[in-house]
């Protein structure tokens, strides 16, 4: 086995503390990656506390892993050593199944997920990418390009996909009216890659100081959505909406934007349910409400493939690991533009400093850690 | 003007009675129908009600309306006397937006119902088919083929193409597992669509009372909703569902039943919410909720000759219009097999017997009647 270590959450209440683990040897058909950086998702936060129950601790969160490879197995010809590589939220599934034959491993039943799921090689949970190396099977690595800014990379593996999925699913492109609902994580790449197809992109946001770096972004128009006669100027104009925002908020007011046959995606799942929605919206219309999961493999790869070649990815902000538990507290107040990256070799630096002794010691002293 | 008569509703909380009113003469483009069958919806009882708030009363209900053109005016090719014709839930749209370019006037945001809407030709509110007589635009009336038994037709006019068009906008046909969500008055048309389309057909009722009818209606299989372990059955595995029942209900044990990117579609507005349906359902499956609308003129030619084509009427009760508000109350109940139809013979009874004036009086002597 190999000794790795991390920041886990060993409760819903308790700040990260380094953590020593173990992960599988390099199998004939695994990848052996050295984590450079790791994006913080909400999804890693809502886990760690337990907001949608069925957590099991100890959890190593992360799922927008970039790094290099370090070894791969005697099977594997598609990666090799110091290639860049990348982790997202799938680490494996059951490779049978419609899903995974149609390349969305996302909805396969099977799925295990990069954190907090069984783990079937070592018995316990899968461990993510607050890190400082991950071992996963070569058909859940995807390819990084050289090109890109490494650190800005890493929220593509999950705040990219799970909005380029959808813009591409809905066929957002040129001539099309597309809304943006919320300016975060997901939201600001959502307006990268709907500008980049080459839609006209409304963003709505209840932040007023948000315009001037939505514009930036790639936004058209920018309308706070508190301003009720704002909103009605769009009335059933919209072809389609991505609704990035989890919290518990009014869905009728913009599924009223939209054009007839029209659809709302939302990407979140609220923690408590939202209002329920006007059913004489969708029908008078004729329009739809509708979810999207991240991505595929497959697909994930593809939007890497375009960011490179769009010179897209992430604003972040970069923190190291011991800044974690702060920077949870910071994204609860949405106080970041727009992703944090954590920079693994902050953990090297722990690493090297502390011997395995005194690993072991933070390893129990949860309580008193950071 | 042409003097008509037919049964009104002066208020929400009274009986429908006779009632005189005044119709167009008939124009260049018109077409005079002396109407013979009117099908009863749970919308006239909506609107009657003022479940829906907007209602302009006197209120002449109905907009399933079958009978014989008497009169077309002189730009009118398409009919002449003595043609079956029929008239569904409009009679009037702008003509001119994309909606109504692309043949669906039903969202037109002009559109001008065939009852309670404002009637630009007289100044008053349009009145429906629970009465003697309409004068309707051509482009709103409908060619009735004489194969099909003409009571029976009458409800294709708001219940077939309810049914017809959602089941055609999302390409249920052979191969498909499709789910068919309450068995009444636009239930049984769906179940007789679906299974003409050649989908393997799930009905969906609360009732098992309803099995073997269901069965004859064209279902495959029924399911008792209320028993969780026959729903479990399900899970994952319809391609669409139709989702007939308006009253408010748990719409999560029906989306769990989809597949992924399987889309349920609501025909029936509630009159309180649907407890807020869940976001994770829609997302980890990439499914959707959406909504139709009756469907345009074209459509609705078009389900009227796959129904004389394929001898698909409607299972109805037919009654004289005397006991309109006796089928009300057994409509609340659910105590109809499927849709009850007014025999408009009666009226032309009661015309025959009352002079002018009575009618009159029985106009004015609203709270008694009945």
């Amino acid at each position: 086995m190999l000794k790795n270590i991390g920041y886990a959450a060993h409760d819903s209440k308790t700040p990260l503390v380094p953590f020593n683990f173990e992960r599988r040897e390099v199998g004939a058909q695994d990848v052996l990656i050295e984590i450079q950086y790791c994006g913080v998702c909400h999804s890693d936060l809502h886990q760690v506390r337990d907001d949608w129950a069925g957590s099991t601790y100890p959890i190593v969160p992360g799922h927008e892993i970039v790094g290099r490879v370090l070894k791969v197995g005697n099977e594997v010809d598609e990666f090799k050593s110091g290639d860049l590589a990348g982790v997202g939220c799938l680490v494996d599934s059951c490779r049978l199944c419609t899903e995974c034959n149609e390349h969305l491993e996302q909805f396969c039943d099977s799925a295990v997920f990069t954190y907090n799921s069984p783990d079937k090689h070592t018995g316990k949970m899968t461990y993510g990418g607050y890190s400082n190396q991950i071992v996963v099977d070569k058909r859940f690595v995807l390819r990084i390009s050289h090109r890109l800014d490494l650190a800005a990379t890493a929220p593509l593996l999950c705040a990219g996909i799970t909005t380029y999925s959808p813009l591409r699913h809905w066929n957002v492109g040129k001539g099309d009216k597309v809304g943006i609902v919320g300016l975060g994580g997901l939201g600001h790449m959502a307006v990268k890659f709907a500008h980049a197809f080459g839609a006209h992109v409304v963003l709505f946001t209840t932040s007023p100081g948000k315009t001037e770096d939505a514009k930036r972004l790639g936004a058209d128009e920018i309308v706070i959505s508190k301003n009720p006669d704002e909103m009605k100027q769009h009335l059933k104009s919209l072809d389609f909406i991505l609704n990035t925002v989890a919290a518990a908020h009014d869905l009728d007011q913009y599924t009223a934007l939209l054009k007839r046959d029209g659809t709302m995606c939302l990407v979140g799942v609220p923690g408590s349910p939202h209002p329920s929605p006007s059913i004489g919206n969708l029908i008078f219309k004729r329009r739809s409400l509708a979810g999207s999961l991240i991505g595929g493999l497959k697909e994930t790869q593809e939007m890497l493939d375009f960011c490179a070649e769009h010179n897209i990815t992430s604003d972040i902000e970069l923190i190291p690991i011991q800044q974690i538990n702060v920077a949870f507290e910071r994204m609860l107040k949405s106080d970041v533009k727009y992703r944090f990256v954590i920079d693994l070799a902050s953990m090297e630096t722990l690493a090297s400093q502390e011997n395995q002794e005194s690993l072991e010691s933070l390893d129990s002293g949860v309580g008193a850690a950071n």
